[in-house]
């Protein structure tokens, strides 16, 4: 026991001083946040963070999630102590190339990372997802997480503590790096650890104080968590910059490296370099499995109006009954998002989040780092609520299949707070996206299939009320693809629509026909990666374009049809868009269309106006 | 007493019979959910609700917040009860053009409600900021807070829990609708108030459990929460739909009016309908006071190189020694954003929020109400966490201030989970939106000025560096506004910039006139509402416009240049937008700016390229 002490002692004052060389090398960082938190890492990494060094994905590892990201420099410190990176690497922190970035960031060559962090509170949330994945493979693996002390604040935090203990993740367990100081100055609570252990307590959890720089206390509490029957919560009272005088608890000192004029004084202190290696408890010999056998149906067909929210949970049911990988996540909407047509398929693979989607995508974003086909779906509107993680969640590199409801005011009477009319533009924001708009029940159905193929973020955008079929359970909705519905030798105008406004474009040609006006009709179902060359053609071939969407007239589908016109060379001719440009209140569907200018009588009047035809 | 009682059920009664009635008129919303809180109700605006119906905005009154906003049929019927709406417009319910919304939405003609809801989850933390705003007027009013049980799954709900025992919000009773069922099912806890209990009490409040049909203890728990030290947590154990027994505590009744051939059995069953008035108790006679003399200080100016974040605190140290309304909430970065500048001009209107950016927002949603003039910044990253907070502010028409900084890859080494790159699609899809992004020291004082008079969200993006000065304290910035800063007779390109892209356009200009190519320059200082007729002009001029941002390519100033475009006229030119189109690492703000392809060198080789001059 005693050279285990020493050995933690020694490595934990390794990480310390690795983080005030590879932070002074950067000339910026967080080393005090680093050293804050270096015995709790030393004692994980070398004795109860059971994971195989060669092989950081197999599927008996634990896995660490770093909450607090900016502590990063531990966590790298950490990674060459179990000899995943070099000194060189390490040094070569925030360096532009770098896998060693300022915030972690999984990326190939950095496969011991699984999720980027840095954005505060998501990783509990994270560490839980992984944790039930391991769960639903019967494996016998755990999640770690290192969470600050700030970042208790974000209602995310306490959204996964309570999502832990319902669904009963014991084999999560928290560390609370208690350091006392945020970044303007002390933290709420500083290092009364009582609020925690109460709260913790309150929601459901074992928890447990001690001294986060007494490596005994530590392991001992790393040991009863793991034996703990519920997750575990192991409040560390800590110092940040740990172990250097002139910075140790000492305000001013957040975010900032030492410099390099005393850069070698505070790793004196701290009794000089190490080159510790050390090798991690290994995983047992193990392989997934499954607790129930496939159950495969035949996929759904719609020979009538079907909202295409139904058509997607029928979809995911069917999906789930030939994926043993497929897993659902519902924000308490599934009756409404029909993700709940799952449960008579694979129960143990439909998991209800509740009304928490901050926790619910971070859930998602913590299964699929371990393998898992994952969908969440709630209301598009609240779908918001999670912009931050869904955002962190491309940083991540995470495959995040989404889908939102009640899009746009065609919801009707339920009113503004419900309606999805920024959610196009948020999701077509993220890099490497992909954004889908189906009409009706047949696309619905190939477009969720395609999903679960996507990689990076995808969103799936929904209909509340049901539509008329357009398709055939025959035809192929290639993502990045359109659909050409009517054109004419003739056409003079180009009406492009997804989703509920096809049928009104549809509906617009029809009365425009009456007019003696040919107009061609394009289904964007494919957002983005819009069709360009599709859109560039119809501008050439009828100079005038007419785009409408039940959506802000910011940043969706108007703008991405502009956006890829002008990707395609230079512009000319006339492009009109239609999309909700005020405020929307209760009404019918028909009456809410109306009044925002997106209804088939409005598409008509306006691209007669727009070609000279009045 | 025991008159009170009558009429407490009585009114209680009532207002479940006019929730039956309003929805099945409408044929669609939540009679369940405001059954179960009519009792609740009833005792608080018969007897608790201290406002004078006649005067809604009196500083005096308190302020009720219907956070399970899907029960508004109930607070329709307590306004009905109260005098404030009549039959008529209670029957409008959900009606196309009715104030009487599927969700509570403040309007003129609705002085009543002070804040839309329906975004569960997001009332407790408006509450705590009317309670806020009360507090530093030195108001003796309340701030009354109706939570559904579902929505306590949100955390958003526990930030505000923190920060109002915290901040010692003695003023706010949040009373807890413990119907047992949610939208799917069961609620996670169901009827077990003793969790809720047990984490008020942890999270500093009082907390007290009652029957919520019992109006006696409704009553008496009232009395106490009016008289306790701090804020108080009721929990009350209800049934949904109450009082009607084949609705009352059944499934698959969330979110159903009564059917139109029921509804009088379900009203009959509660006694049939009654017409009672009543008023509620008069709030004291009081006007605000302020504890503390203005400080006024010159307006800041700059010689020399400033970051627009640090003019932004600085400009609102300078307003705060003006203007007694004004109040600023940090989000825990107030070194980073200069927003702590004002704690030595005004520490009472300087509130620290912690790293609970749902809650800051939800904060200042209440105060605005109260009339004030509220401030809120931290990274544009972290606005991320609060869009539908935000989203919801705009269905609030509430006047939000934010500003978020370190905008950009231009952060440099800390990365991707801190570089706000979605954060102007983000607002400039929000209805009534302005979104600012000033170059320098001196724009940024004149804008920061202009969103104090400006209606809705207005949204300033800053800048981590320092950026040189290109105006001069005399200059004027109007909302809507650009500059157009080099401009010939032969421009054979338009260059358009914001923030740090309009130094980098105006390098390339530079570089480009030593080719022989004359450039015109374009501050877009306002991305939203745009300068339309200006960037018409320069198409018409120049027939190339190149447009630069340190923001993902879609959504953003690019966006909003064609949007422009194309809604002055046919579009005859070309238009390159350059943008960061991949995923950032760490590095320096040169680097990131080069491998994004917005350097000077980078705009100035794809101007050369569009106009065809290699």
């Amino acid at each position: 026991m005693d050279d285990r002490i020493e050995l933690w002692n020694e490595l934990a004052a390794q990480i310390a001083v690795d983080s005030i060389r590879a932070t002074t090398a950067a000339g910026s960082g967080h080393p005090s946040s680093s050293m804050s938190c270096a015995h709790l890492l030393a004692v994980l990494f070398a004795d109860h963070l059971r994971t195989d060094v060669q092989d950081p994905k197999n599927p008996a590892n634990d896995r660490f999630v770093m909450s607090k990201g900016h502590a990063g420099p531990a966590l790298y410190a950490g990674l060459k102590a179990i000899g995943a990176i070099g000194d060189e690497q390490l040094l070569s922190l925030r360096k532009m190339g770098s896998p060693v970035q300022g915030h972690p960031v999984p990326l190939p060559e950095m496969p011991w990372i699984d999720v980027a962090t840095g954005s505060l509170g998501q990783g509990l949330a994270i560490g839980l997802g992984m944790a039930l994945a391991m769960r639903i493979d019967n494996a016998p693996a755990r999640a770690w997480v290192l969470l600050g002390d700030s970042e208790a604040a974000e209602g995310s935090v306490w959204e996964a503590m309570e999502a832990a203990s319902f669904h009963g993740a014991a084999n999560v367990t928290a560390i609370l790096d208690l350091n006392r100081l945020g970044q303007r100055g002390p933290t709420m609570h500083q290092w009364n650890g009582d609020v925690f252990r109460v709260r913790a307590e309150a929601f459901g959890w074992t928890a447990t104080q001690i001294d986060g720089h007494d490596v005994r206390q530590i392991d001992r509490a790393y040991r009863d968590a793991a034996e703990s029957d519920r997750p575990t919560l192991v409040i560390a009272r800590t110092e940040k910059g740990h172990g250097v005088s002139f910075i140790s608890d000492a305000p001013g000192w957040h975010g900032k490296p030492i410099p390099a004029d005393r850069e070698q004084e505070a790793i004196e202190e701290l009794g000089g370099p190490r080159d510790l290696r050390i090798t991690p408890p290994r995983p047992p010999d193990f392989k997934p499995t499954q607790n129930r056998e496939l159950s495969p149906t035949p996929a759904p067909s719609y020979e009538s109006a079907v909202a295409t929210r139904k058509a997607f949970g029928e979809s995911l049911a069917w999906l789930a009954g030939h994926r043993p990988d497929l897993i659902v996540l519902d924000g308490e909407v599934g009756n409404s998002t029909y993700t709940e047509d799952v449960l008579a398929v694979a129960p143990e693979r439909f998991i209800e989040m509740y009304i928490a989607e901050q926790c619910m995508i971070g859930v998602q974003v913590g299964m699929q780092a371990l393998g898992k086909t994952v969908f969440a779906a709630t209301f598009g509107a609240f779908m918001t609520r999670a912009f931050d993680q869904i955002r962190m969640g491309v940083v991540s590199r995470a495959n995040l299949r989404l889908s939102g409801s009640h899009a746009g005011v065609s919801i009707g009477e339920d009113g503004p707070s419900q309606m999805a009319v920024e959610d196009l533009a948020m999701f077509r924001a993220l890099h490497g996206s992909t954004v889908l708009y189906p009409a009706d029940g047949a696309s619905t159905v190939k477009l969720v299939a395609a999903m679960c193929e996507l990689e990076g973020v995808s969103y799936l955008r929904t209909t509340r009320e049901a539509t008329a079929p357009l398709y055939g359970a025959d035809d192929d909705f290639p993502v990045g693809g359109s659909k050409t519905l009517a054109r004419g030798e003739d056409d003079a105008v180009t009406l492009i629509g997804a989703g509920v406004t096809l049928h009104q474009c549809l509906a617009a040609r029809e009365a425009l026909a009456a007019d003696g006006v040919s107009a061609r009709v394009i289904d964007c179902y494919t957002v983005k990666p819009i069709d360009a060359a599709t859109l560039r053609s119809a501008l050439d071939d009828t100079n005038v374009i007419v785009v409408v969407e039940d959506h802000r007239v910011e940043g969706g589908l108007g703008d991405a049809v502009l956006d890829a016109l002008a990707g395609t060379g230079p512009l000319r001719g006339t492009v009109v868009k239609l999309g909700v440009a005020a405020l929307p209140g209760s009404g019918t569907a028909e009456e809410l269309r109306a009044w925002a200018g997106i209804d088939a009588a409005s598409i008509a009047a306006r691209a007669k106006e727009a070609i000279g035809r009045p």
